[in-house]
């Protein structure tokens, strides 16, 4: 089959991004999605300007309008930013028969009422997955995961540079002023920083996931909207002794007579998942009436986190296109026939660390003899901890942490080592992971 | 249009619960779904058996085929466990055209492969989000979500009895015994306790989701699973003090030449989310190399959980096949015709809790005078924090918890408390949330 042709407007951050995954996973791509996706035309302001990305292949345009008014290109993926030149893209995109996907949340919240409903009336799809919290795939969690249920409420983590500063100010006793200007020479803050501190990028936000959730109108003018601006080192250190943590959230919360829409700072007791989400990370608690509480997290900005939500929605796209309805999504994600044989390994190919637990006689030389068996297989020991024996007894439990080595030598040091006269017990070992 | 009539094979935890999730949210789930769904036919091997649903209008039958050979249902849930009539009724339903969603991770795990193929033939849809980590729908996040990436690897606290008894070992300072029995008594562990504590529930569960992961077929014998029955109080107390805490994890793991399937117990840095996942719940961390790290955490188990899985698959049946392609999902997940007016309140109506900063005079009274005011409205006061003057300084801070109350009344009080002679600054006040 034809690869489906996809117009990008836009090669900055998240437009740089999405070319970088569609080259890079290209194929494991068409496997999921039945059917190629290329980039065949990308509009950019600047064409001379440095990329992150290799543009081989791709035709540049400085009209925007050449991108839309192009019968070859299917779907337009609108990744500008804004909402002026953003909607009447998007709108004319639409009318010209074009699917859409977009990562503006401020064109959604301000304008999505209009776009999807011409989009209903030209029957193309409009998708926003990477407008809401990045990379994770939220929109799809809250319209299709969590669809039995009544969503009573949700609290989100929905603006990484705010989170990013409360955690500084947090982790390193800084002050609001100090750790913003960090941000900004860091990238994770613009030059004007109103749209991330005061709350405003967080409210776009909150409108989309409130409208899913509740199924309202999106009404981004009725969101309370207060940002971080005011709080000082003074709250951070009362909020921690008092056993709570300040976080910027996004709560919508439905009432028997009308829903909460607000964005403010909130001291969350500091045992909640939620209040240890930190930096730049995004997360979002659901609870739905089914369900209970469910808690969604993952890089919420970034070109490769936030392209990741475009290339998925590309892919929702593009399988909407192909496939019979029934067979949409395979049972399996890849197409039956694009399965892999990528064998499953044997235990002793994997690498991990291990923890080793013994009860060892309690004389000289014991750690020395373990040790020494470790070193022969060439397993680095990371930690120990050596007991003294209890009354009356006459061995004590000696414990290794290691790095990480294969399994098959873990288990030929293991073997020696349970066969010591000096171990008194059948060794048990816990494997290690530090899941980065 | 007619609702589409759905035949349940199962009235037991899940199918009871899926019965009252949809009695209860049925309108909701319709404007959703654009169609509505009954339940028109349950199978049941004890009709008289107390149930935890109300089955007035479902057509009880002693004869699963019966459910099956129903020419008037279009979707079969399959809610039974087990593998053996499971798989001859599924594969029954899918040669009659009917689509089916099923819970059963066994099933999916053992027979997954063959059913899928049947299902394919017959263009007849099989969903199973219900069959791996309840509630959470990883399925989706996986095959749909996540599609952009190449996913490395996904770590997953996929057993909710093993995360009880590890929860309960460490919190309490308890023995394995003693905490299985608590769990059989409470019913989170059955009389055999076998699938749960030796991890083959878990390796059913990793199977199904590194199949999605990484594009391979389903392969559940070649998956290494080791229980928890060997992990001593000694072996959660020696984790804690090297920073650790032991987790029975299923792990997927893609590698050059192979993938790593493995369930085993697990120590996990503490500072990691997944490290401080507790009880029953369930968490899967899932890298992709564009989004990065991802974690998805709700309840595993239970009847309404598991019930909010198999709903969100009968509306995803029920939209493919009710709606054109293009519109199978709404935009804003309810039909743009079934949006509610639900009103934005205003903050006044806002209930919350308030944290509360207050520079005042270092002289006495003034803790009263405000304590007077917060009561005057009907605060009650949680915490309050005053502390000394720094050397030179003749104001203090003075740091209030509230219990919850209207914003409208804190309000009020806060403005009684600001013209305070005693208060020396801008007090600055931040909502507090518990998220419960």
């Amino acid at each position: 089959m034809e690869p489906v042709k996809v117009g990008l407007l836009g090669l900055g951050t998240v437009g740089g991004g999405t070319v970088n995954v569609l080259a890079r996973n290209g194929e494991e791509i068409a496997r999921r999605a039945g059917r190629a996706l290329v980039i065949a035309k990308a509009f950019t302001r600047s064409p001379d300007k440095p990329r992150i990305c290799d543009l081989s292949g791709i035709e540049q345009v400085t009209d925007p309008w050449q991108v839309v008014n192009d019968p070859q290109i299917a779907i337009v993926a609108e990744l500008i930013g804004g909402t002026d030149i953003a909607r009447e893209l998007v709108l004319g995109a639409i009318e010209r028969g074009k699917h859409v996907v977009t990562a503006n949340k401020a064109l959604i919240a301000l304008h999505g009422n209009e776009i999807f409903a011409r989009a209903s009336e030209k029957g193309v799809m409009v998708a926003f997955e990477a407008a809401v919290a990045g990379g994770i795939p939220i929109i799809k969690v809250l319209r299709e995961g969590l669809a039995g249920n009544r969503i009573e409420w949700l609290a989100g983590i929905i603006n990484g540079t705010g989170n990013f500063i409360l955690t500084a100010m947090r982790d390193q006793g800084r002050d609001f002023d100090d750790v913003l200007a960090e941000a900004q020479r860091l990238g994770y803050a613009e030059a004007d920083p109103t749209f991330d501190v005061e709350g405003i990028d967080a409210a776009h936000k909150l409108t989309i996931l409130a409208a899913i959730a509740f199924g309202i109108p999106l009404q981004f003018d009725k969101v309370y909207t207060e940002g971080i601006t005011r709080i000082t080192q003074e709250d951070v250190r009362y909020a921690e002794e008092l056993g709570y943590r300040i976080k910027h959230l996004g709560i919508a919360r439905r009432r028997e007579n009308g829903v909460e829409l607000r964005v403010h700072p909130c001291l969350v007791p500091a045992r909640r998942l939620l209040a240890n989400v930190d930096g730049v990370m995004n997360a979002v608690v659901v609870k739905g009436d089914a369900v209970g509480p469910t808690l969604y997290y993952g890089p919420g900005a970034g070109a490769e986190p936030t392209a990741s939500a475009v290339v998925a929605d590309l892919v929702d796209v593009v399988r909407t296109m192909t496939a019979d309805p029934e067979n949409r999504v395979p049972h399996l994600a890849f197409q039956p026939d694009a399965l892999s044989d990528l064998p499953p390994l044997p235990m002793a190919a994997v690498e991990t660390a291990y923890y080793l637990r013994l009860r060892v006689a309690d004389r000289p030389g014991v750690l020395a003899d373990v040790a020494r068996i470790l070193a022969d297989e060439n397993i680095s020991i990371e930690a120990v901890i050596q007991k003294e024996p209890q009354p009356g007894q006459t061995d004590v439990p000696l414990i290794f942490l290691t790095h990480r080595v294969r399994e098959q030598a873990f288990d030929a040091a293991l073997a020696r080592i349970t066969a010591l006269d000096s171990v008194k017990a059948p060794p048990y070992r816990i494997r290690l992971e530090t899941l980065e």
